[in-house]
């Protein structure tokens, strides 16, 4: 019987950050593909489109029109799933139906006037200025006193539940700490009080020592594919700096956060000469008023795409009712994406 | 201000058996939709497919035909993920990576040799041959020393990953018990050590007298969309006796299962008039040769589709960093499927 070898034979690996677990099955890779083709949008699109309820000057849903906003621009969501003044209550019964009201804030951030672009498009300078309306976002809803967390993201792409190709992001700020980082803040704690030091920065310092999953890096980020990835090109960007939250960094941070989002993009669309598709997020420390000195900013990036343009991987029965499952290998990944830089 | 109602307001509910909240928006349901639309699967499928690798005859991956089956049919998968003979050994650096080899078995699970069915299209005493299989593959895998769980399910439909329309299901069965099950042993074990009775019966026992989210029930088995449901139309089936898994099914028992199975399989169907996609697993006893008292076997049903055949539900974004999220409430959902059966 030949020695276990990650990269051919069936293995779980942990993630230490959620504590949970992926199965990786490397052999499986080649397996041929009969299933669903995923339907690629049109590209060419204007520049500004009269219809698209994002761009400059149009009408949206709620009546109003928007500025002709020249760089960004945030506003309220039209269909927010939170609400800030949602009247508070809970409801229990037999200690086993439980519900509480949850309040909250949704807001769409637009990163540019021009509908033909997205991130991978834009200029390191424009994408700055995302970065900065970011920070601001942070800022001035974790000030608030019912809002204990921020969630930053962007789904980008068709596949991904996006409703238009229009660049733009999404904001649902909360009283209540979702479970993705409610984990992240217990796991980052218990290993700085073990170790008196940040579970990322340590992790870091692991990968650049390995140098087998490192995308690109610059003076500030590192651009890598986790150990335990679960999307076939899932990266994850980490700040060389033990930031833990987006309002600290300093203006070459956000310049080189800008670059390390823009070279990233660039590559992804390179991987299967297609917009590509993902989720992506930041998640950074909660804004529940407590210091959380072992919390360190990071964000992800979960594309679907596995074979092609058309073909995903599936996260259904197995994945849904056991453990996420991924076929090739995050070093395997990692070069794909490093050769593409 | 109007005071705290589940039917209207932003909240969020508890899973006790995952110890995970969901985010329920019910006012976000009128939201129009501009996104992606699935393309829905040709139907009229022939009764055999010369070039189905299911059908009875026909020739498989690896070389093999299959047998001229007449109700089921088990084989082990020829892409399988997980393998029996995978060398053992694990990977460590730093504590922060961290990787074991995995043990196990995948087997594909025909329910039917006719290529033109799924389950909604067959006779309960057919399902039955389905449960009897899943009963003997079970206690089969089971008893094997290195497999500690075995994970049951179906991927039904493109939508969720399927790539073959004939009717089957899978078997991953594997030396660890995955993240799921894992999760429900524990707030299980906990809820019966604290009562003494299994945290199953016990909700089963809230919902029959709340009676807001049933949607069928036979003198074995009870059908209803649990009050912490993250997909849409997710439904639960629950044996009315405290069955810690499959194994211990009486023959009565076997015919409600195939015929709960049946009844929320049509009604399925009958939602949008479409055949409805979901992925489905059954959660029962690890097979680790405990006994695990306080385990209450249930199956889990989880379908993508929320306004129509084609409109889904995407898990992006926010739920992929933060918690799921729903629209329509548990309760409007299910008086929606009971007014189907
Ligand atoms: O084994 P299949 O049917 O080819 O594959 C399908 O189910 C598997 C188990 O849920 C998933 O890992 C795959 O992504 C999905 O396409
Ligand atoms: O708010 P949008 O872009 O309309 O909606 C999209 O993102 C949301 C947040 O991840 C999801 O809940 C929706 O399912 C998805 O379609």
């Amino acid at each position: 019987m030949s020695s276990f070898d990650l990269a051919e034979h069936p293995h779980r690996r942990f993630n230490p950050l959620s504590g949970e677990w992926v199965l990786v099955s490397p052999h499986r890779a080649k397996r041929p593909w009969q299933g669903q083709q995923e339907e690629l949008p049109k590209e060419n699109r204007p520049q500004y489109d009269p219809k698209c309820y994002l761009c400059p000057t149009n009408e949206r849903a709620n009546g109003e029109h928007n500025p002709d906003y020249k760089s960004t621009y945030a506003f309220d969501n039209d269909f927010a799933a939170l609400q800030p003044g949602a009247p508070g209550g809970s409801f229990t019964k037999g200690g086993l139906l439980q519900a509480e009201s949850e309040r909250g804030i949704c807001k769409v951030i637009c990163f540019s006037p021009r509908h033909d672009q997205t991130l991978s498009d834009m200029e390191v300078e424009e994408i700055r200025k995302v970065v900065d309306l970011w920070q601001q976002e942070y800022e001035e809803l974790g000030m608030l006193d019912f809002i204990n967390h921020v969630q930053i993201f962007e789904n980008k792409g068709q596949v991904m539940g996006s409703s238009n190709p229009h660049p733009h992001g999404q904001i649902w700020a909360q009283s209540s700490i979702p479970a993705g980082p409610a984990k992240e803040t217990a796991l980052q704690a218990a290993y700085y009080e073990q170790h008196q030091r940040s579970l990322l920065q340590d992790y870091l310092e692991l990968e650049l020592e390995e140098n087998k999953r490192i995308v690109y890096l610059n003076d500030h980020f590192v651009v890598l594919v986790p150990f335990w990835a679960v999307w076939p090109f899932e990266t994850l960007i980490l700040p060389r700096r033990h930031l833990q939250h987006i309002g600290q960094m300093d203006e070459a941070e956000k310049y080189a956060f800008a670059d390390a989002i823009k070279r990233l993009s660039v590559v992804y669309d390179r991987v299967f000469n297609v917009s590509f598709p993902y989720s992506a997020g930041i998640h950074q420390r909660p804004t529940d008023g407590q210091q959380h000195p072992s919390w360190h900013l990071h964000m992800h990036f979960y594309p679907p795409l596995l074979r092609s343009a058309s073909v995903k991987k599936f996260m259904v029965g197995y994945e849904m009712m056991g453990d996420p499952q991924r076929d090739i290998t995050p070093e395997t990944s990692a070069a794909r994406l490093k050769e593409l830089v």
